[in-house]
């Protein structure tokens, strides 16, 4: 470990709005600290609610100009895209079945923007956003926040690079607990994650499946070809899966399993990937972040670790802190902020955007979304081998 | 903790015999030591190999009476039986293939059998042992070594006793390194272990997936209904899979998964298991065996420590020192032994086996061919769901 | 654990200049990462160096107005103090021996200081500093960040609720590596942190056994009355200590000992402490602050976790995202900035701070100084029990 | 990991008297298995109680013959030295204060004597037992049993190789809690432990104190000059410490700290040994006993396994059984009779100790009752540093 200083170039910050993410929303508040943490971003709009009064309170609360809290989003597109000092970029962290309308007002007036996950409810909608975004000059950039951990994109770089030779084996699973029982009616954020009509036909799959599924992908470089699942609802009444078994088959002869679970009592975030090549393996915790088992075959394992020895260029550039320091959550997600930030400030200037900046896209979204569609077939046809459709 | 001393009560030790474990094998050794360290067994004959000379170097080398030593299982049977101090139990420990036929030589004698695992090569062998032993006023031990661990047995109890509510989810995984390339012809372990002519149709999934398989059955006191598998051999010209992905749906209504490998590159002897109730959880590895992850829904994790706080009569029972003194592998092995001990001193002293004495058995035999089989079949048909046969 | 939201209440930011934290510094980096994290300060002003241009190039990096870059903190304090919208607080974060001088020019013009630890570089600086501190109406924060961390204010909370018993223990130790071998003359953190004209007498001493030694009180709520200390600069030429042995005796009869070191090769930021009283004990460590081991005596080991069950409000005050989502160094070190915050605003509003609002005080650090001071003068009189001066 | 066989070479056994660990005893069924493990020993004669009728219950349960069983061990000494198959070696495994006596009878009849730590419970019994020990032919193993884990043997090879450079730290720990209460009068191991007539002036210092100090020495090949302690009896009427702070100074300039504690409630057995040199560091916990982790300057930690890759002789010579299956506390205890039984074997046949084989000696015995004496005299003169008397 050496302790040494990072400089940061803070450009003119990027103006930002917020659809969603009002009074007692979870997420919102993740997007705008992940926002503040480089200094990137000024949020300066917001259309935090669809009720008028909730929307000003909460954009009052957050210290917003009263003229830029907006009750609906499209209002907000409007009238944004018109203004000198408008928005440039809107983080919408509404529920899933909001993304795409939302999106679409932003993107077609030119407006990045970054969106929660899953990219959407349906595969129908997720097909229609890609084309959204495909027709706009606009980014868009979606927040699978967990390929912002520095020891994520060590993994990412040390697979590219050839550290584990082929890969053979990619094991991911997602699991918690937090809906062992049936909901209080009262908790907002259980309520619409196991309402289909907002969160889309799959339950966990959606809500933390894409996240374990993306994940693997971005590691391993490797897609998958077909899956078979076999997807339970254990709380009686429950109308999404709270627990899905899959097996995977990637392209190029790799096989993984992924698991999820929100009903395994005990876990709180369990989001853990274990990759096995023919040279080499990699596992990874996401409570742990800072950590990565490396084992080179034949050798003795060895703890790498965010800023340590042995790390290299892809972690150390979305790392802000001496090793030994822990990095968490928090700066994972703001890392995707920060790409993105890269991203639109080359945009604003003009020029490329730097082939070293990585975010996932609308496209990784859309594959989320056949993820679970995928799930939800094959465990329908009592587990069957199925493609993407 | 409280450092107490353990009584032990050694009646007129029982005399072993052992058939295969000659010079160079590897659990051959394991069984002497596991039949040594509760001090009930006296190891006095063996056919320790079919090839003469190193049979009796072998039987030399552990201070066997000359003639206590046979070449041949059978002729070992024959003489014993006759003898007047001879053996009582026999410990066999050859690769696979060999364990039905020598099994029956000693059962039709009344001779106790230890049996290594799985119990046999081919699901005909394992159904035709199954009548042999059934036949026979002998006992038949498999030794599924993991169920005597402490911390197992504190597992099983738990769950019988009702902690974690009904069971919701098994997950159970085994993951080796040591076959991750192709073995070299002169370790006599990979050589039979990846033939399927002597280890059966299933490579990993015998070796190892049938203690997943058992283990998760023996604590969670579950059997499994119907099972759906991918199969792989990633090592080129390898005749039997060495990476197996599998889905269970246990009676019940419970769903797991079992992940088997030898090619996970990192892994030692990775036997992890973890169960969900409606109530609790529990995580369980076999690397650091001592511990216990004990969540009770909607409380902080508990880690029970083998003689620890929090723990009980059944994991107490099979324990030899106090908590924070790590027992290991061996012991768990010895537990097998001693339990068996236990049995076979009631047999001769013409009781009941106690109730508390536990130990796998003929039936856990079948159970593990039959999954090896099942695995197999489901592979072949695409993961189909199959029941066993 | 529960998906819940954490609502934000964004007064009017705080106006924020620094001292100190330049290009290529460290410590300059993280406060300003910390003060944005929680939006409750904006930098506005900067004496970032002593170098002209050097002060210029970083304070235009930061985005500060020129007319805001200083190169001399009293140019800065006199002018802010005067302007309408000058600072209302100054980080100060400048190596150790400028702490006082530069403290007083704000203090005594009403502006509040939140500075780096060790107070000062020598014992009569740091009291000179607690009289200046005293006399200002302006409050002083010292930035013993580790106080910041949830579960360190949980493990507060549990003992000052007696969950422990009367303590018996503190062991603490900060163990690093970095300083193995003599420094890199080109590595400027090396190189001040190891010249006693700029950090004070004390060498691990001062930079980390300070933290070590203001944890343990912070949490424990106990007082050292006496120390008797062993310390050793083990690299060849080097002027001040690179490890510390320690052994504590606080008030009210508890014992304790502390190791600090910076040649203990494999540790980056070992942090640990735990602390034992007559009816439990606890267990954390600074590389992973998410967890805190609770044992009440004669119960099983409990694992709380930042948000989980059988945490309290303390820990959930501090405390941004749900369970499982890691918070790391920066969201702690952000808590003693948010902390300040509050009380900043408290003193705007002319109200008095919130009882709840914990941080370090200038009272902390001369503690702190005075631990260093004592540790040479008991290591110079051969590990002599010794007083605080 | 490679599953390989290890042979056994079964000589005649060597024939094994034990005084002391009758009925209730903790430490005397730890030492019979241990003895039986490899298979090295007979144990065929007791003195197991100086109470007749508990020694004869208690010789019968282990299944010596009624002749061989004696309440005084000078009869025994006496009997068995004149038999013609009488014991070779025998295990003291009483109180403290029995062991010179004891010993002394077996010694000066040529009869090897494995004896429990603290040598003695007095600085002159300890030496007046050296001196019966150098005049005997026979030979003296003292059982601090943790010298024979494989991964301390891995870790002193490494060491003495050269592999961690000059060592300079040597930071040892073992923390208990069973006595973090006023003992139940009922509790025999508790009642003689802190018995200071029993064993000796030293409590936590004797009882495990002793086995932290002889582990560093052991481990880093390093002999203390001076220590620096601070004893405490934490329970109200304690007669002997039941906490100990230990600043050391070794020969060669190395310093090091020991804590030991039988209060330090969540403890169970913590013996925690880590040790850095300039150019590497090791760390190993007793409680996962297979584990060693080493950090050579400026690389990744490495997670080295008993029986993994990077390990080497001196440790694969006292390991069963492959890596991933761990080994535990009686197998590190067997390692200590495997050694003497070596040793033992050697004599018989006339020949010279293999070089190989290590365990601890009288030597080590004395300085583990030095080690006592010390702390004991310079927490009586205010932590004075203090040579060894």
């Amino acid at each position: 470990m050496a302790i040494t200083g990072r400089n940061e170039a803070l450009e003119g910050p990027i103006r930002l709005g917020m659809v969603g993410g009002g009074k007692d929303a979870f997420i919102g508040g993740v997007h705008r600290i992940a926002a503040r943490i480089d200094g990137k971003f000024n949020l300066i709009a917001g259309a935090l609610s669809s009720t008028p009064e909730r929307a000003l309170e909460s954009g009052l609360a957050l210290g917003l100009a009263e003229d830029r809290i907006y009750s609906s989003y499209k209002e907000m597109a409007i009238r944004e895209a018109r203004l000198k000092n408008g928005i440039e970029a809107v983080a919408i962290v509404t529920p899933n079945h909001v993304h795409m309308d939302a999106a679409r007002e932003f993107l077609k007036r030119g407006i990045h923007v970054i969106c929660d996950k899953p990219l959407t409810h349906t595969l129908t909608d997720a097909k229609k956003l890609v084309k959204s975004a495909e027709a706009s000059d606009a980014l868009f950039v979606l927040t699978h926040n967990y390929t912002g951990y520095p020891m994520i994109r060590q993994a990412r770089e040390m697979i590219a690079s050839g550290a584990l030779g082929k890969i053979r084996l990619v094991q991911v699973e997602y699991a918690q607990d937090w809906l062992a029982e049936a909901a209080d009616p009262d908790n907002k954020q259980a309520a619409w994650r196991t309402d289909p009509t907002k969160s889309g036909a799959g339950g966990s799959t959606g809500d933390i499946g894409t996240h374990a599924f993306n994940l693997a992908s971005f590691v391993s470089g490797l897609e998958v070809e077909t899956l078979c699942a076999d997807l339970q609802a254990f709380v009686p009444g429950r109308q999404v899966d709270d627990n899905a078994h899959v097996m995977l088959r990637y392209e190029g002869g790799a096989r993984g399993m992924l698991w999820c679970s929100q009903v395994a009592v005990g876990n709180e975030n369990g989001l853990r990937l274990r990759i096995y090549g023919e040279k080499g393996g990699l596992e990874w915790a996401q409570e742990d972040p800072n950590y990565l088992w490396y084992t080179p075959f034949g050798e003795a394992k060895r703890l790498l670790t965010r800023g340590g020895a042995g790390t290299g260029a892809a972690a150390a550039r979305v790392s802000r802190i001496p090793a030994g320091h822990p990095e968490g959550y928090l700066e994972g997600f703001a890392t995707i902020y920060s790409e993105a930030a890269e991203a639109i400030l080359a945009k604003r200037a003009g020029k490329d955007v730097p082939s070293e900046v990585v975010f996932p896209t609308v496209q990784d979204g859309l594959k989320g979304v056949q993820f679970i569609d995928a799930c939800v077939r094959s465990s329908a046809r009592d587990s069957a081998w199925v493609k993407f459709a």
